[in-house]
Order: structure tokens, then C-alpha cells, then sequence
């Protein structure tokens, strides 16, 4: 297992500085909303975390790298301090680029020599959990540039070949898939890694339903708008209609009309809307008026992970119609790592699944992803049920 | 049914009448925050539900008492056309007090004519939708009325003799009722009313849980204040911790500190706290930190549902761990009244049981009642589970 | 002189009651926005000011009418203690109108007996400060009223006969006075009363100038409409520019456009716009723009002084190109009385003039009056110059 | 005249190259608050302006280096077209900041070329008007920077050895100047070049006034905070005092407490305060308040003219209780240049002088700067009068 731990952390940390290659230094600083962040930023906060949860408490006689990145770089654990204003990460112009590579560099040498020892379960444990939080922050990273470069009138380019850009449906044919009622186990079932909030399997009571087997398409969405959807109030949620007409939405987040022509910003530029590419970047707002247009509804998030064994998944993060709540005995664990998921059980919803922006090996049917209602700027999809 | 259905649209409309009886004429008009109207609204509202959604289409011949009341007090309903905005209810100082109340007898003497001849179902329906409606805006009036009297550093007493200023649970005695796991099925399963929101019973499964026979008091909610509990983010979501700091939250709503003793604002004036009276005016996010901070946590709506008919409840709606969201099979009504409750369903909990300012016959243990968690202004309150 | 004083006194007080006869109960209560108050608190507010600052301190043994009026009514005096905030004096339901009534009276009669004893110099000159003070409201009363009713969609009249309505000037000929440059001298220079920001007469060099006999009328504002004038930067002052555009500004205060005509709404309800009557409810932005528009500019407020004796004026607060600064040797009074001018000398601009709600006898050539640049809500108007 | 005003160019052009000598790559992009922009911004914009106003028109043939810097670099001019939002300065990482000196080389190249040719008093004006524009850039550059660099909490270093950080008046002697009253004549009165807002000498009658021979020290503002100036509403102008409480403010920018003793940022890093050293960086609010509670007031924009000559100016922009409004005969040029000035005379106070961030030969007796009376992010102080 010491090996595979010593790999998987040299093979995690690569793949985070393997997605900044193509990035000028200037792409490294600006925030362009309060929730998202810099690459710079995401580089140091993954490091600090283990710089902080594991080097200042496992490896003896070790120095921390610099005093201020525990303010700059914790990004919320209000357990280890002082932490500088969410907002204010792209104003931070140092430490530089080149520093915060050093610091990566510093924190994986001693990483290194920690691992090479005697390594307890709490420690493998912890490591394990900071990698599954680097991957996180590589979705993030991922995101959060896209959001920066599309609000760019130029337009750049981050990378011309990516399955980032536009995919399709493994079957173009529609289905349902029809389950029975039943009582269904849930949570998270294996042996490996997962997050606080997958935990305790239990049982849950799911009435019969229909899910479709395809994600809806960026021309199923164009008939949506088409048709006035975004101008006929019946079809929203209240909430979600103030939020249309507060930002006067009228099409997923990077769409624009050119002369009639809808476009859309991806990571290879600016690009006519594909339309047997799946729908991405909408909100929760959008996915359920969409599936109210349609006379569907979204799926539960127990309906989704009962059905996913027989879905093509991992391609958009698809919004459920279940708000994001404790599983029955949800504990809280103790210090700074209970912080990670409990906190935020509240006004989000649940999205299940994975992206085309997620790292390999950081999925699984168990997953409990959550956003507010509004956002769109992760790759967000929709998958139909009734 | 049809003499009793006279009768209780007699009986419904006196009550919200007897309820203006300790109020001046100047009480009737201010709003003090746009989600609260002021009485003489609330007055004209519930009944232009009765002239618009029953007089004009069941009593041929009907003549709208004033063209622009439709504007005026149509409070969400897209369907029926445009309506002021909610945030400026409290600046129309015309139609005056007198000219509401002409409305209402007006309004009341077509509805007799009405109920005097042939009632078809459909009728029926529409006219008890219209009390329960009614009755809704009832405690409303109340709540409302209360925050608006509270602003002002006269402290003006409503009544001084009421159930309505603090009362106490009925067995002083705390104990734990014991429920095992297993499929239970909910909703509401008699043959009278219930709003759609409450409506197809259906099973879900319950994991074996415990719950309060009483609920919690001021004095215990002292403690947890007296043991800092406003100024510990452990105890509190991420979104309540965020409250508590923007607004400087440091009690329940209507509560002041004066010399070191805690008093709060009671229809009754300004009292000292008293500690075993039944605390109320608390938000989701206090309730949740509260059960935090005893190790316990809120009932989910299901468990309460199954637990209630062994419970005194009733003295307060009691905020649930559960998400406000459609049951199985929900579906939305056609026209103006589908739009009653399921647009509303994201963001918001489930509160349930019923209040002390809840008009009776208004209540049943299907009854959904719902808020944003950031709400105090209800008389809402804390159950213990675990 | 002391008689005369008893005298003006009354006529005063009496003016401000007999203002609000055409007032329903309701019409006192409701504050539309934070910069207008509602009829109770005007009626109060000047109440208190002979309350706090003559009767407290000059008649031996009087007893405040009700302890919480300090809080509740005073308006800005920061040297007096804690008051209400501006923006919730709409919510105070009590004291009812009939109290404030009851207030007045107990202070007229107290007032009644002081004067009717010896009156110091020191006295004299309080009262009247304090009736200046009533007058001032008398004014704000109406414009607040008007900005309240305005909001009903049930148009409410408060006078059929009023020249509040519309006014013409006194000559229809548009004619140019020209001044030659040099020194004036201005500043009050009588020897009754004034407001402490007119005093200290002084020297200042006046460049030679025209400036117009008539004010501006609808006619000639609506030719800037129709010319475009709202949608062309180029016309507007940066801030200004800005101002049209946030809240979508297209015309005067209380203009609506109804299937092509232009109506707006008076004292004496909804009215088709007159284009011989005098212009009213511009901002300083659209004054400027307008002026600009015409080749033209605004008079300073000195050659405005200057040129007045010879013009008719009286009609409409008249916006300058002056900003609201002190006078050389400005002092600010000690105490309470010193807030009364001195502390909104900045970012202000000054009027000149006096209107068709100015109270009689509350003119002067020297008068200053001073408003933020985006107010409408007055009775402001435009007289240009070059 | 030809060959100094080649000169001139490349003088100009250097000295901006030459203040971003000290910075990273990362430092050029960040936006710290709206109204300040990035260095790399402030490189680009002004070569724009070059582009725009000069070369384009002026040099035939000229290909413009990039249609997109046309809408990204535009900071005002609404007559050239689209313009990015202000407040997204600082999210643009593209162009690169290699990319804009690309863009200053090329415009460089044919600005040489051009100067080389035949040139035009026209020409030669608007050059002379973009050497100003960059001069008055090269100063916001460095107080931007000072901006981003003072949020971060490393406190990062720009120079060590500058004049930017901290000196004294020539004199440590206070003295007063004493002037009698009259006519005097102010405005530009010399043949080179000035704004258009300091055109149109005119006569303006003045009161005899005193003045400081010396700007006001840290130790004398010290005195003022330590007497609680800023808990006590009496020396504040209303929105001052609004201003104080709703950004707590405490102290200048860029001061804090650190365990009893004040510190500032400069840009030599962070440093005690010292207290003979000139103040800086205050509002006119704080200016105005200062003064107030010392018994004296700030000078008049035509005091400080009149006086000048006998002051040692030049080291803070020194506050005056002018406001910004147009001179006599102040007429807004045609077409874009027309937008420099005259778009902003409202709301704004003048400053007069020049700081030690004023770049060499850009200041003259006759300048007005003027700001919003919020801003204290400039090297702006306070010179007494009475």
C-alpha cells in the first residue's frame, strides 16, 4: 500500500501541474466571481492543506515553507485561524507564480521522505483525503479558468484538442428505464475512499419510476428557448424566475447570439453551438423548468444512484430534485476535517454523477456533488425522469 | 354540507374581523418588511380570492366592486395579470380601512347569494380552499402585526389577555419516545381538505429514531446562549454562521437585553423572558445550532409525521431537518391556483405542526407549512431528535 | 412686537393643520421613501423641535407631553440623543394620529402661556426659528404626500382647486436680461429673519451674463424628450448619464406615457400634461441636460441673487450651477441649533427661488435652499442663462 | 519645437516604462477596487489614446496593432464606441503584459515616424494633450499599485529608496500667511499647455484669509484621533459622519494598530508611523473634520492660487472647500476630447498642488484636480486656513 500511496500522491500532484501547462502567468492571478478562484491560488490551498493537516503534524522537526500562506491559502476551515477574504484571492500578487511553484516542490519533498517512513492508518487516511481534495480542486481549476478566459472579449484559447469541449451521448437513441417501488439500500457500499457525507448505508423506500437513459442535448435545449421558455413564467419556480429576470438569462452560461446564430465560449475558443453536443453549464433553475417544459421532472438522488449501473454517466454533473441533506447518522467528525461537507447542508442541491472536467478515478455511484440552485458554471447537465 | 358550508364562510370571516377589533385605524396600513403585509391587505387579499376566483366565474351577472383592486391585492398569482409589488404594500393609503371592509361586506353578501342556491362540487372546493386560504392569512395577520408593533419603542399592547404571549408545555417532565426503523406511509389520508402540497400517501422508510415530548423552553435556550452559543461557528451551518454575523444576531427575534436582563416583545407589551414558557421566534439556523450544541438534532418531517400522534403539539410550528420538495406524484394544478404552493419548493424547510396564532381547524399532522430558514418572524420552535 | 409674535405663532400652527384637512387617518401614516416623511411625523416633528428646544429649557416646571417623542420625532439633532432611524418612521402605528393632535395642542397651550409672559430677545428669535422650522415642513408635507399618493394606481385627489396643480408664467414672452460684470455684495442684508447659511453679506465678482424672465415649461422640456434628449450622453453630466440609466429615467417626476400621450399626475389627480405650464420635478442632472442641450447653461446662485429683483420668480425651486458651500466666515452655532445647515455643505447643490408649496412669507432674494442633484420630488424647475 | 516635442515623447513614454521597472508579471493584473485600475491597464490605455486620437487620424496608412484593444482599453470615451466595464479591468489576463509592450513598441515606431514628418499645431497640441494624459497615469499607476500591494498581508516591497514614502515639510515651523481682501484674477495665464478646466482667466473677489505655510503632520492628525475625532459627530459634515460609521473608519488609509502603536504600509514595505513626516492619504471628509476641530477650515481652491507662490506645495494634493464646477466661460470641446473634463463637475471637491507621485513638470499654480470627497487612495493632505 506504501508504494501505491507514494505513486498516487507523486501521480495526483503531476496531473494538477500537467492542467496548467498551457496557462500564461497572467492566467494564474485574476478572480473573476467570489466563487471561484485563481489557479493560483487553487495550486498553493490543495499544498497548504497538506503542508497543514499532515507535515506540521506527522513529520517531526518540520519547518512550515512560509507564515502568511496559512492565512492566504486556508480557504475556509475557520478551526486553523485567520483566513483572508474568499473575495479577495485575486488581488493577492504575491507570493508569485514561480514562489508558489517552489512551495508545491518544498511540501513534496517532505511529503516524500514522510511517506518513505512508517506510515499509520490515520496518516494514509489523511493523505488519502488530501488527494481526493486535489482532484476536487482540479474540477475547480478547470471551471473557474473557463470562467475567467469567456468573460475575455478575445476569447482564448486554452486547449484546441479536449474532450473539454463539446461531447456527445454514447447512444444517440432515447430511452426510459423503468424501476419498481421498492426499498433500496444506499450510501456508500465499498471498501476504498469516500467523503463524510456518502457515508452509512441505509435503507430508503423509492416509488416507482421512468429515467431516461441519454442526457439532454444542446438541440433539445434550443426548442426549449425556442418555444418562449424562458419568457413563460409557468415553468419556473418562483425563485428561479426572479433569478431569470435579476439577471436577464435567456440561454446556459458562455451563450451568446451572434446575427440569429447562437455561440458559445468552451475551452477551445468560441465555438456555433453543437446541437447533438450534451447541454451543459445550466442551473438548477434551468434543469427544472426544462424537465417541467418536457412534463418530466428531475430524478431523486436515490432514483439516480438505484438506476446509474445501467446509465452511460460521468459526462455532466446532473442536478437531482433532492436538496442536499445529512444522511441518517451523519456525524460530524472532529477539528478541522469535520468541516468539509457538514457545513453546507443547506439551501443546495444535490448533483450526482461526474464531468467531463472531473479526474479519473474521482467518481463513483455514491458521489454527493452540491451546488446553490443558480450556479452554472460547473459542467452541469440534465438527465430526465418521471 | 351546504348550510354548513354557509356557515362556515360565516364563521371563517368574522374570526379574521374579530381579530382587527384591538387595532386602530393607523395599525391597519404600515408593512415593515416585504414579507409582511399590513392588516388592512390582508383584510382585502383573502377576499378578492373570493371575488376573483369564485364571483366572477360562478355568480353570473357579478359586477367586480373596484376595477383596481385586482391590482392591489393579488398577491403572487402571475396567472390573473399584473399585481403591485409585494415591498409596497404599506404605501397605498387608499382604499381606506372603511372602503376594505365595504369590500368585504360586499363581497360576503354575494358569496351568500351564492351558497343559497345549487353548490356543485367544484364549488365547494373552491369556496373551502378559500377559508383554509383565508384562515392561512389569518395567522399572518398576526405575525405580521406583531413585527410591526415591535419596531415601535412604545411596546403597544394588542391584548393582554391571550394565549398568544407565552405558554408553557404541558408536562414539565423531558422524555424520549422511541420509534424502530421500517416503512411507514405519509400524507394526508382523510376525506376533508388538504392542500395539494400534503396530497398522493406514499410509503418511505424511517431508520429507528427518538423524540422529545416536550418542546424546548427559553430557560434552555439561555443556556446555549449563556454558553456562547452565538459566538461559536462550531455549532452552526456555514450559511446560519453567516447570518448570525451580517445581522448581528445574538437571540431569538423580539428578545432585548436591558441591564442584564432579558426581556422580550409579547402582543401583551414588553415582558421579562420567562424561562419555561415555550420558546418561539427562532430561525432553522438557530434551531439546527441549537440541537447541534446538545449533541441532538432536528426531526426529519416523516419521523415527526409518524411520532406526532403521541406528542402534545400544536404551540408552535416546529422546524425539520427536511428540505421543502414535492412528494412522489406532486403535480401542479392547472390555472391560478396550481400556482398555490409548488413553486416554492426549493431553498425553503418544513416546519410542521401548528402555532399558538394557528386558527383552529386549521391544523393536521399531514399539514406542510413551510419557510426560508432564515425566518423568525413566525412563532416557530425547536423539537429534539436523535 | 410680542403680541405680533403670539400672533404669527398661531397663524403658523394653524396653517400646518388646516394643510391637512383634505387627509384621510390613512394618509398620515405610510413613508414611500427614506428621503420623504409622512404627515404624523411632520406634524410631531415641528411639535417637538418648540417642545425640546424652548419649552424644556424656558418654562419652569414643563412636563414633556410623552417620553418616547424625543426618540421617535427627533429628525437629525444628533447633540439631543438616540432617535429613530430615518427610514422606519412609516412603521410607527402609535402614537395615532389623534395622540399627535393632542400633542400639538399641549404644546400650543404651553407655548401660549410662555409668550404670553416677558419674551427674551434670546426667546423671540427661538420661536422664530421654530416657526421658519414648521414652515419648512408645511412645504416638505405637501411634496411628501404628493410622492405618496403618486404611487396609488387609484390616482387619489387631494385638491380639485390648487395652484398646485399647474402654473403658467406671468408673461408668455421669453426675454434675456443682461448683467455687466463686477462686484456685488450679497448675502441677507435685512434685519429679519434669515437662516444662519444666508448671513455674512459679502463681495463677489460676477462675470457679465444673460438670464431668461421665464421659466422653462413642459412644452419646451418635452421638445428635449422628443429630440432624444434621455438616450444622448452628450448632453449629461457623467454622474447624471449614469443616474438615466440605473433607473431607466425618461421623464419627469410623476410623468407616465399612456398610448402615446403624455399625462402626469397632480395634487388633483392624473392630468394631461399642459405644455404652457411651468415645468416642475426635474433633477439637477436634467436641468443641466436640458440647459446644455439649449446652448445654454444654469445661473449661479449669486447672479441669480443679483438678477431676481427684476424677475418673476417664486414658482419653482430653481436649480443653480452653484454648489451648496459655506459663505466666507460661516459659523456653525453651538449646540443643537449649529446641525441645522452647516452639515450638508457638501455634495449638494443650491436652489434659488421659493415654490408654488412654499408657505407665504418664507421667501427671500437670499434664500438658500439645497438638494442632491438627483432629487425630483420637490417643486423644482429650470430658468437658464449664458 | 519639433525635435523637443520628439523628445518630449520618448521622455514621457520612458518614465512609465521606467516606474514598472520593480514589478512581476503578476503584479500588472489584479484590480483592487473599481476605481483603481491595473498596471498593465494603465500601459495599454494610454498608448490607446495615442492610436486612437492621433494615429489613426494623423498617420495614414496606419494599421491599427489590434481591433479588441479598441473595446478593452477605452476608459471613458462613450463617443468612440463599446468600452469593457470599469470594474473588469482586472479579470482581463489577456493581452499578456509582454503582448501590451509589444503594443507600446509599435505605437512608439509610428508615433516616431509621424513626429518625424511635417507637424501641425493641431497635431502638436493633441501630442502634448496625450503626454499630459500618460503624466497624469504614470501618478494613478502608482497609487493602484500602492492599492494591491497594501491588501496583501506580506507587505510586499515596490522601492526601498523613494520619495513615495515619507517626508517632511522644507520648514518645520508652522506659520500663517496672511492675504487682504479683493479682486484677483485667476486661472492660466502662461502660452504652454493646460487642461481646459483651468481656461478662461477671470476675476474673483476674495476675503482676507490666513494660511499655513506648512501641510499638516502624522503627530498633528495623531493628536486628532487620540481625541477620539473620529467617535465624535461634531466635527464631521453629516455624510462624513455617515461615511466614518458605515466603512468604520479610523484612521487614514493604509494605518493600523498593531498592539498600541500605528504602523503604515508605504511602498517600501510596512513601517511605524512617523510622526513628522507629512500626513497623507486622508478624504476631505477627514480633511474637512481635521480642520474643523482644530477651529480652522480649508482654503479655498482660489485662496490656495492667490497664496501659492509664497507655500513650499508640491508634496500631497492638498484638499480645498471648492467644489468642482466649471470656470466662467468654460465651453466642452468637440467631439472625444470634449469628454476629458467637463463630464464630471458635480460632486467632486478640488484638490490643488501635485504630490510626490506627480511626475516632473506636470504641475502648475493653475491645476485642478478634483476627486469624489470619499477617496483617500490618493497622496492626498491638508493645508489649514482661517
Amino acid at each position: 500500500m506504501k508504494k501505491n500511496l507514494t505513486q498516487a500522491y507523486r501521480d495526483v500532484r503531476q496531473y494538477t501541474e500537467q492542467l496548467c501547462k498551457p496557462l500564461n502567468v497572467e492566467d494564474y492571478v485574476p478572480q473573476a466571481v467570489d466563487y471561484a478562484s485563481p489557479p493560483k491560488w487553487h495550486l498553493a490551498h490543495v499544498t497548504w492543506f497538506f503542508e497543514t493537516m499532515i507535515l506540521q503534524k506527522h513529520l517531526e522537526g518540520y519547518e512550515v515553507f512560509n507564515e502568511s500562506f496559512n492565512f492566504l491559502f486556508n480557504s475556509y476551515y475557520q478551526t486553523i485561524g485567520k483566513r483572508a477574504m474568499r473575495a479577495e484571492r485575486g488581488v493577492m500578487t504575491r507570493p508569485t507564480v514561480g514562489e508558489v511553484y517552489q512551495y508545491r516542490q518544498h511540501v513534496d519533498v517532505y511529503m516524500a521522505e514522510l511517506l518513505a517512513g512508517e506510515v499509520s492508518q490515520e496518516l494514509e487516511d489523511l493523505v488519502v483525503l488530501g488527494l481526493n481534495h486535489e482532484q476536487q480542486h482540479q474540477e475547480l481549476l478547470i471551471t473557474d479558468l473557463k470562467y475567467v478566459l469567456a468573460l475575455n472579449p478575445m476569447a482564448p484559447v486554452y486547449r484546441k484538442d479536449s474532450n473539454l469541449v463539446a461531447d456527445h451521448n454514447a447512444d444517440s437513441e432515447f430511452e426510459w428505464l423503468s424501476f419498481g417501488q421498492g426499498v433500496h439500500s444506499v450510501g456508500y457500499q465499498g471498501n476504498g475512499f469516500c467523503f463524510d457525507n456518502e457515508q452509512s448505508v441505509h435503507n430508503t423506500y423509492i416509488q416507482s419510476f421512468e429515467i431516461s437513459t441519454s442526457l439532454v442535448t444542446n438541440g433539445e435545449y434550443l426548442a426549449f428557448m425556442k418555444a418562449g421558455g424562458y419568457e413563460n413564467f409557468n415553468h419556473w419556480l418562483d425563485e428561479g424566475w426572479a433569478w431569470v429576470n435579476k439577471f436577464e438569462v435567456k440561454s446556459p452560461l458562455y451563450w451568446q447570439e451572434v446575427d440569429g446564430e447562437w455561440f458559445y465560449y468552451t475551452l477551445a475558443g468560441l465555438q456555433p453551438v453543437d446541437p447533438d453536443a450534451i447541454l451543459s453549464h445550466v442551473s438548477f433553475y434551468e434543469a427544472n423548468a426544462f424537465a417541467q417544459w418536457k412534463g418530466c421532472r428531475l430524478p431523486t438522488e436515490f432514483e439516480w444512484e438505484v438506476a446509474a449501473p445501467g446509465l452511460d454517466w460521468g459526462k455532466r454533473w446532473e442536478w437531482t430534485s433532492s436538496a442536499y441533506l445529512p444522511y441518517p447518522n451523519f456525524a460530524i467528525s472532529e477539528g478541522a476535517v469535520g468541516e468539509y461537507n457538514g457545513k453546507f447542508m443547506v439551501n443546495q442541491m444535490v448533483l450526482r454523477g461526474a464531468s467531463v472536467a472531473t479526474s479519473e478515478g474521482h467518481s463513483r455511484l455514491s458521489y454527493r456533488n452540491f451546488f446553490h440552485p443558480y450556479f452554472q458554471w460547473q459542467f452541469s447537465g440534465i438527465r430526465l425522469a418521471k
